[in-house]
């Protein structure tokens, strides 16, 4: 299979640079972007990514929902192993989220171009519409209409809050292409992202072997109790809707102790009304975010949690209105592909985690579909959506070289052998 | 010590309407009033007041802070027994709170009045300037500086949120008096209130024989945790001033019960930043109020409360500045006084409750200095504060009955005998 070769990693990080002053933000110490899906400046951040892509010599389609695939050819027809991730950003976005994935994908092609390399498959670079889904819902847009999770025609006519449509807005940035959906079938996917989570770092390991991604479950509580002075109310009269809304809080949290394993639970959110220090609050609202990577234990979460809230609500004598605002199942990613990652990084002499991934990513899109693989570097202090996101030089070059190590086996390089 | 005498419940009403019209509020199905003190509507209600009290053959003072003491001569000269309360009102405030005690203490200067009824003692009738602290801080302010325990020039020095001091603010309503501090030392001092919560109603309860005035400790928690990412963040390696925050809440529930007896807490406010559904908090604010009629036992809340909010601290690897906002201590009445109440009440044949009082009133700055009294009237749904504040007038006429039997008592009715 030839000898071990080694990604240009400061070139790598130069495109990553040069891409992050579309759009840049320097606060807080650090420099990130902001390119919103299908603003100006995703426009210009495509269009500098695409001219890569050209310069490359690669094959360039944009679909109906904008996903722009670059092909490499190989020396048989076929199905590519598809390289991709997103270049859009949140806000307040880091450099490496969505971005690493697309530009290593490039310097993969740059490395195999340099040296001749050639393999059995095609290998294709992509990135997606809309990852992040801030101006316009659902994130995960581009790779889910791409793979049939979402239709192009319901996606076309989301609206942003200003009642543009996802359509109209792809046009003006020029961006609306013609290469049909589901006229590309990869052969397998892999996705190379930073973390976005503190478990690499601290656990001390290179990489991270993604075994799937999470489900995700978000509900909203709203309870309604009886607004009384702090002081001539006696506790046995209270109805608190402040109270009740610290208790889901305490017991979410619990209850993600008492499952264990991957189960996480989240209250980001509270909001009492009136929120007076003298008030006994008569309206609450509070936000439970469960995840796992396990669908019965997420399910069973669910489930207990349910009646927790139902038991704090008897007790303390308020009503509280559940409301499910995001259910997402958990999806598994391909064994035979985690251990894929594992071996290359081990080969490499990389230290290697199998893990789950907390937050969604295209690839889970893949899954279902066809051999799919992720493979995590650390985040410096589990950063990421934020302008302080950052991935040493050391793990971006680890990362791109499994990235490499796992494309090559995947697509078969079969010359110079 | 003659026949049994009856106030005029209707007259005393007619005098509440009266008063409630300027500064009229109509909302929420109940018709309450915004007399803010030092406003040109708490003149235009003082203006009322004092024709009233002048139309009655008082003798009308106004001291330096604006107090306006309104006296009938008794047949001996010496120190007033004193009927007092407050006409300012909160921004949506009802047409009890305060104003009841004043009024009720006109109707029964007219009752005795037309009955020609003399007493030993002169009874005055007082209404204190600012006792709710809405627009100047602190409140129970014109009675404070009656008392000794607020300085006079200090208080005249406060300024509102325009930088406008007191003192100017009395100057333009024209109730900056002349009347010196100090030179009146009330005999006794009697308060009849609204309860402005729901102890009496739930019991069924007429009349409330008010023990003393709670301490009041409020404390204020800020927590510094870290921002993440929900899903990416394993439990253990949080730092989630979310969850700290609500904890604080859970544990001051607990403590109250507990301490028990009169012990309350409530945490009224909390806030998140960034209150984000699928963010890890990494800034919590939350209040603490926790009362107590027992200085002892308060101490011991606090002390319990500042060891809990360290544990929590400590468990969640997060930072809690705790500050405290307001520190009263307890107030006892006298016990001949609170003794009086009950057997005044019991005599007309009223059901009467020994009952702390959880909000804070004028009478608790007399207490310390003359046998003091407050004869509490139930408040319908606990409602206080609020257009929707109502008692009934069935309960406005038995309170009024109670306190003119206990001001006789301390009179000293002597004609006719």
């Amino acid at each position: 299979m030839g000898d071990t070769i080694t990604m240009n990693g400061g070139r790598l990080l130069a495109r990553l640079d040069e891409l992050a002053r579309i759009g840049r933000i320097d606060a807080d110490g650090g420099h990130g972007a902001c390119r919103i899906a299908l603003t100006d400046d995703d426009r210009r951040g495509r269009d500098l990514v695409v001219a890569w892509m050209r310069a490359l010599a690669l094959d360039v389609t944009v679909d109906r929902i904008g996903n722009v695939v670059a092909t490499r050819a190989g020396i048989e027809e076929g199905a590519p192993v598809m390289i991709g991730s997103h270049i859009d950003t949140v806000a307040s976005g880091g450099r490496y989220d969505g971005n690493l994935g697309v530009l290593a994908g490039l310097e993969l092609i740059e490395t195999l171009n340099e040296r001749s390399i050639e393999t059995r498959r095609p290998i294709a670079v992509a990135f997606f519409t809309n990852e992040e889904g801030v101006r316009f819902t659902p994130d995960m847009m581009g790779s889910g209409v791409h793979q049939g999770a979402l239709a192009l025609d319901d996606m076309l006519a989301a609206q942003d809050a200003d009642g543009v449509t996802l359509g109209d807005a792809l046009e003006r940035i020029g961006y609306a292409g013609d290469e049909p959906l589901g006229a590309l079938h990869p052969h397998s996917y892999v996705e190379l992202h930073i973390e976005q989570g503190p478990v690499l770092e601290e656990a001390g390991v290179t990489i991270g072997a993604v075994e799937g991604v999470q489900g995700i479950s978000w509900t909203e509580h709203v309870v309604t109790g009886v607004s009384n002075h702090a002081g001539t109310t006696p506790m046995r009269l209270r109805h608190d809707a402040g109270f009740a809304a610290s208790a889901i809080a305490v017991e979410a949290r619990r209850l993600a102790q008492r499952i264990g394993g991957a189960q996480v639970a989240t209250v980001g959110a509270i909001e009492l009304f009136p929120n007076l220090i003298n008030v006994i609050a008569n309206r609450a609202r509070v936000t439970v975010d469960l995840r796992n990577t396990d669908a019965q234990l997420l399910r069973e979460a669910e489930l207990e949690l349910a009646a927790t809230v139902q038991e704090i609500a008897d007790a303390e004598g308020v009503r509280i209105a559940s409301k499910s605002l995001v259910r997402l199942d958990p999806v598994a990613f391909d064994d035979g592909m985690i251990a894929l990652v594992e071996t290359k990084a081990r080969a490499r002499d990389h230290s290697v985690l199998r893990m789950p991934s907390g937050a969604g990513h295209d690839a889970q899109m893949f899954a279902p579909n066809c051999p799919t693989a992720m493979v995590f570097v650390p985040s410096q202090n589990g950063v990421s959506h934020n302008v302080r996101e950052l991935t040493s030089p050391e793990h971006i070059q680890a990362g791109a070289d499994v990235l490499l190590d796992v494309v090559l086996a995947r697509a078969e390089r079969v010359r110079p052998s």
